[in-house]
């Protein structure tokens, strides 16, 4: 019996990091502030302290002009945690406002009444080893589980995610001939089911990742590959992940357009199963969607409500993304079709899904957060969008129903979240707004057949 | 004696590419055309003739919505000239309308009202061997002229800018214990004098390079360090350049935030001179500017402007380039302090451009676009900005003069600049200023101390 | 017996006009046109034929910036048609595009697309005559029917509606001791009621009414203080009306920010019963609401929704209407009020509506303009709004998925309504939200504690 | 000697009123509040003292949503002062902040960074009596000066003026035989003048007029009638007024679109010589250009930067007012052509304005607003506007220079100025751009030929 629900699960529930103990810490200086005394006094500070400093970053501020902005990533053992706090305790008798970033409840962060989020694109490194279950970390009864190579290569795969820094090219992977192969079955299997269940979405892009990005029967093709083709098609990009990010952190990087995506394929002793996401389910499920600029909308506004969201929204974001981008279906014009990587990577539940069996109801996600669902079997109730625009609509209304104590916005030029805290960034957004009706009315201008 | 202007020069010439034969070709097709026949067969097209395809690439068409975009790079012998013209031929026999991308006189472009114009990033690759003047060609009163080493290292450098593409990290240069010596010697005296002649945005960030990308007198810092620090900052890049762009490619980039740098050094039998950009200009006199917002801005409204202008506005920009980026001054409170990278990267000119000796206009660019300036000698005469903000809105307003048939707007997610030619692009741009207007009554909403 | 609910049926019904044989007629010629030869000729071609012109007027075009728009308005026999269809071809032939605005069907209007519909506030006075029943015209079932004295009242009252034009101010009316007597009795009942079941925009502004406008037990308030009021609160304005519009017409004042109100007071012999709207229905049931400016904002909605409207979508947004304006209660806190004018204003379906009888499903135009309703009973079902802002936008919602073959839009500087059928236009727009963009950014900059 | 200029004087200078002792008072109160207890109460605390309630006026608060603000009026002998001040006392004693509107010095003003200014049209009332010169009061060498006749007659239209109120119909005056003869001499003298010398917008507009106002030779049209036209134009109105209005008052005038309009005619012995404003300088020279948008909105433009302006400023504005609507002169083509009201009613300026004698600068708001200027000779220096809509960027940007701690925004629905002090308004004017944006989309969509 095939259970395909299984293989999303991961994206569906919160955990607890294992990774070893370090601590990411923030705050701001101004250029000519006295009592702190330069740049470098700072960093002193910390050289004093039994602790690693693995990453020094300076900025210029995204919330005063004339300040400074520092990132540091200290890493240390677990008896080294009282000098973690003489840090940030010597820090703050300087007059400096610490902002704490823990992945590990040891240290207590700040109160604030803004939580920590990702700010930027290297921010998403910090995830690289907050997996919840490690690649290679397979369950009893995983088809791969006693398959001491497989494990060896999961392993190996996994250590590239756990390694990769944001700005570099994701490492290729050789993958053997009996991937290949295992890929090269899921491959023609579902390539047959998506001319009649797939939404065209899909279907149009499909051809276009054969011919650009290497998709075909006997070949794996390459996230990096993959990442550029969907930057320039919607700005979407890939990152390898080794295994089950927390449903915060793999939203949160939605916000960015940012996928995270699993590089190694499943057990080849069932090939049309898998329990967790892998290059099948990622590839041929999720990333044809992502190169349209509507679902990557979609998409993107899913993970802006996720930023600095309670835990209790992201459970219902959560659910959302389980209803949508993992097991939605659509209009077409008199026809329902599949544009859910769930489905689109399952050769029983895409069938299934179209068919008359399973109750459907319209996408609403008032109504679909609230929905309880199980996932080692088919779906028993699907929500139906509109179309991608009006999904996306829907999905900002919602969004603007959280409560949030603050408003954020992404800058696609610098690939940042801001925190829209002060004047200079209302008035930014103002210079935006008249930029595009500049834009607009050159256009209608010139338009010329209008 | 100093002629420190000439370093610059070659970003203000037009010249002819000496690149080998090849031609880019660009054609849409619809998804289910019926007259076409699939989208392999037009490859097949091609491969018939005795030509080499070194690029095809396949995109979703931002034109409408259910066609195909198709780039080719054709690369070909003289004599197979006939043969490129036979490919086109039978493509438009078949109905494609196909626009030629020519970088060789011989083939002529079908006549278009819309010129070509690089579309996205990786168009830039076009101009990788498109220089006016290869970085190892030195004129002969080159100080390096007669330095076979020199010319040796300059070609080996000059290697790595004609084969980089876009989407890779650009190569790091070992530089030689002479080379960073003679960085070393500019390094210091410059450092000396920004204090009192620098502008504020260039003091500012300063610091942060020599924290962040390796800036010191006795290191040379690498471009794709600097570049991850502005993409981060206003979403500017770095590209290596072998050397001299014509004013329509170098401004081109600027459109898309991309910066052409060199990554060669000057001579170090006379430090203190360079007849033409190196990395003592790019780096200490440009690129601390790019981390600025508001001057981010105003060199990409310049770089829009270039796109698909006349040769005569051409002329003009690059005019204003000159009495801007180059060697532009500006307003501090009640001082003036120097911004463009000519004179921040000349130890003699930047302090004379602050004296009284040399006339001080209010930049204008309907004024300056028509100065006449010299390139050996120190400029007799300087144009004031305001502030970038205002030099931008001033720039914006020249731009808007400049008459064009066609409208564009750059898309920041996607990195590519769009032709606004049909409703759907229209109706994008209304969606995005209801967003903004959205984003910016959250942000009202729930301002504190509003 | 009270059967309240039918003293607002005639707002619901739509009817044919028993008014005078007229038609009107409306051209745009350009200034300089050889073809036509001046303005006055046009109008002799008319004054050849044996009609009463009783309107020219001449305008700068609407639509094109160097012609004028003429309207005239023709009065003639029924043996006179033929000479009106004469004058049509005569300004045919000279080339002049007519649009024939027929009040009587035995005149072909010209095929269009676009329908005829109001364009600015003097276009109301059209309806004078338009009324389905003469407020004159008594049912056997009326209270008054048999009542001469009564009826010569409503007679002399109807006429002042029937002679009004824009513009001029609304006469006012000497009400009888006996009439007072009946609106007080009325007011004094109401008034006891509208603390507890009266929306807060209600008991806000009714103590601005009495202070204002003359409301009080012992005096009908005039329609011209009550307009001038209005007009300063949200722009709505009062236009006297005879008697019942059709619901074309009625909803079509509405996109004007204009309001129909019956002058006259129902018959003294039942105060508290009224078979149709009354001043005390107008005045004390809708009035209040229009000073609210959200709810203002919703009425002109479903107005411009209206404007050149399908038969079948005024029916739609007549049952909106009624289930909203006339019936409708909302939300306000934890608690339900009353906000439509046809409670607000009947003893005793306010204090039910509130109560647990009625059925009671949330606003969604897309279901409410569906729900069939009885005239002669109270409600049995009730729509109940969140906000009258959260009413607007789905109004507006509903609104744009009506099929209109042409866009429109309210001009509030010259009070109409716009076709928005060419570039000026829409620049014109562009240049608004360019102006709005820039008086925000100016109220931001000065907000004193952002 | 032809001394054309005299004649607007009046218009740029300042003064003091005459006016009988009179104080206006503002203040709010909130719907629930128990310090207050009513909003009756407050008005007997005013009647308690010896003091006249000549206006009281509550409005729904356009501050605060649950607020009242009330305007009252008091009149008063100088004996009374003390009493007024009493009123003040007693209302502050009850926690109300009170705003005074003094027009006679004797009251102090409560300290308030917000200068008065009118808010609604109504306001425009106060002005009535606020003239430097009375309409009657005519300096020696006035050609009516000994004519008592003429100065019966100028007192009688005064009166018209000195009482109007906004909202009520401007009185018709029956003009005399020899009234209309000096009209008519004026007329046709310089309607043989404006084929030649005035901007097209002025002669596109006067057929119009001639046709819908009455203008004509042997009449002299009515205000009412041209404000009902210049409504449906461009929303402009016109108010009589009794003469000289300081520049303050007349050009606060401008920011509700409102133009003081004199009605009385001058002398009948010099026909073509006025030393101030009269109906023939207004009716031929200004309104025309009023019916036109974009002169429209660059007057508004004028008169919303006068709005609290400091005196410099509105000395500034006033001479830009001067330049251009006085005295402006604009391109057209190759043509240059007078759109100055002062020039367009003036039978010996026109001809010379156009021709080489005056000096011609282009229209620079900076630059204008310092120029001294005589005021009984001709001008001999002339801005050139590029054209209305340059005219009106230029002046907003002028506009935006000047130095006001508040914002402001003219609401067109109310016809009201609004301050823009709290979150409520800023969030209303992101939902016009976002209603703005959905037109604009519903246009571009609907756009058959697009």
């Amino acid at each position: 019996m095939e259970t395909a629900n299984i293989q999303t699960t991961i994206r569906n529930s919160q955990g607890v990091s294992k990774a070893p103990f370090h601590t990411s810490i923030f705050f701001s200086i101004s250029k000519g502030s006295d009592k702190i005394g330069g740049l470098l006094e700072h960093l002193e500070v910390i050289k004093k302290h039994n602790i690693n400093l693995t990453r020094i970053e300076s900025r210029p501020s995204k919330t005063e002009k004339s300040d400074y902005d520092f990132f540091l990533d200290l890493e240390y053992g677990s008896n080294t945690l009282k000098e973690v706090e003489k840090v940030i305790e010597d820090l703050e008798s300087r007059g400096v406002k610490v902002t704490i970033v823990s992945e590990n409840p040891q240290v207590d962060s700040s109160d604030s009444s803004i939580p920590w989020f990702p700010r930027k694109l290297s921010d998403l490194d910090l995830y690289a080893n907050k997996v919840l279950e490690m690649g290679d970390e397979l369950s009893s009864d995983h088809p791969g589980a006693t398959d001491p190579v497989y494990r060896a290569r999961r392993k190996e795969i996994a250590t590239i995610a756990a390694t990769y820094k944001h700005g570099h090219e994701i490492p290729r992977i050789n993958y053997t001939k009996e991937e290949t192969e295992t890929w090269g079955r899921v491959y023609k299997k579902l390539k047959e089911l998506f001319a009649n269940y797939a939404c065209q979405q899909h279907t149009f892009v499909f051809p276009l990742l054969e011919q650009n990005c290497g998709y075909s029967e006997d070949n794996i093709p390459q996230l990096q590959d993959i990442s550029n083709f969907l930057q320039e098609c919607t700005g979407f990009r890939i990152r390898p992940v080794q295994g089950l990010l927390s449903s915060r952190d793999f939203l949160n990087g939605l916000a960015f357009r940012v996928f995270h995506a699993t590089q190694y394929i499943r057990h080849s002793s069932v090939p049309l199963y898998t329990p967790e996401p892998d290059v099948c389910h990622e590839l041929l499920g999720h990333v044809p969607l992502f190169a349209d600029p509507d679902f990557a909308d979609f998409s993107q506004e899913i993970g802006l409500a996720s930023i600095g969201a309670s835990d209790e929204d992201i459970e219902r974001l959560s659910t959302c993304y389980w209803f949508t981008v993992e097991f939605g279906i659509c209009k077409e014009g008199d026809k329902i079709k599949a544009y859910g990587a769930g489905l689109l990577s399952s050769t029983g539940e895409l069938e299934y899904c179209i068919s008359d069996k399973p109750e459907k109801k319209p996408f609403d996600p008032f109504v679909t957060c609230k929905t309880k669902y199980p996932i080692t079997t088919f779906q028993p109730l699907y929500y139906v969008a509109e179309s991608f625009a009006d999904a996306k609509e829907k999905m900002r209304e919602f969004a603007d129903s959280l409560k949030k104590p603050f408003a954020i916005r992404y800058n696609p030029y610098t690939t940042s979240i801001e925190l829209l805290d002060n004047k200079d960034k209302l008035l930014n957004i103002c210079n935006q707004i008249r930029l595009q009706a500049d834009t607009l009315a050159d256009a209608i201008q010139k338009f010329k057949s209008l």
